[in-house]
């Protein structure tokens, strides 16, 4: 996707470490109109899954999944990092974080995610994929299925995708990247 | 505002201790439609008040945020309630959370919050004002300026509106609760 490549380009800092930093659209500060277009690109490239939910992980995640879910006409779920006081029915799963570099629990409530569901999930950033894997994990649990996973932002060299496909998912990147070595976003043609 | 307060009663559980729990549509699952009518609302009810920014708090305040940017064609900013560790130049204040009943950290970077900038506070609930408290504090720490202050959901009982006017803020609540007693809800006419 051309336009978000071209604000990758002009504003994402790479950090050590295999971090590419994108705070001033995706993670900290979001461009709705940014977000809206892509939100229409998921629901070009994922017409045919047949999905009846948009799952996503908060709190990064939540503004791509709402526009896809607006243009999809889908509800969308986040997944929470922390077990609320409040949720009963609870569904969950450890994923360790590569930017954190620590476990945190992927956390849903039974009583929105069911046996039968169609998940479509939506993340900004597929790295290792251990979100996505957890995620498959909670599906598999209850009997709901994986039809598709969005992600705003592939870092190809580590091998989140081909781990996913290898699982047999739809996957579908809107911006690949093929190395970030020597502090230089380099995307995959 | 109507299609609002509907789904409050419709769908909406009181739980002990004054807590109002609207997960199937605000805090856990998210109904797109809903929040996109809620941003039209939003940015009608401060049309004149010249934002040049939305900020919110992650995660339920992202969603109606971002349809709030869409709608006023402005950027959202979502404070973040750990301090992530690739922030720099960062504000911070700490907000006591009523329906966690402990505190917690409101990170902003300042490299998006500045003097001068003008901005529209949007959130999913007005409780006691805590939350809204430390944006006003971290506001007035760099020199930008609050024009507006806007939530879903008011409880019009924990004075949190009362509290935030008394400090010359311009407050508008999509939904006002005057009472949650003996489980009920009960909307101020």
């Amino acid at each position: 996707m051309k336009l978000l490549q071209e604000r990758i380009i002009n504003e994402g800092k790479c950090l050590d470490g295999g971090i590419l930093k994108v705070d001033s659209f995706i993670n900290h500060q979001l461009d709705p109109q940014l977000m809206e277009a892509i939100g229409e690109e998921f629901a070009r490239r994922f017409a045919d899954c047949g999905a009846t939910k948009i799952l996503t992980v908060e709190a990064s995640g939540i503004a791509p999944a709402l526009m896809t879910g607006l243009k999809m006409g889908l509800p969308v779920l986040f997944a929470k990092k922390q077990k609320p006081s409040t949720m009963e029915g609870m569904l969950t799963t450890s994923v360790h974080s590569f930017t954190k570099w620590q476990a945190y629990s992927l956390c849903i409530s039974s009583e929105f995610l069911k046996a039968g569901d169609r998940i479509l999930f939506i993340d900004d950033f597929l790295a290792y994929g251990n979100a996505a894997l957890g995620v498959i994990e909670i599906a598999e649990e209850i009997g709901a299925e994986i039809v598709g996973m969005g992600f705003l932002i592939e870092k190809e060299f580590q091998n989140g995708a081909k781990f996913l496909r290898e699982k047999g998912m739809h996957v579908e990147s809107l911006a690949i990247i093929e190395s970030l070595d020597n502090h230089t976003i380099k995307f995959k043609e």
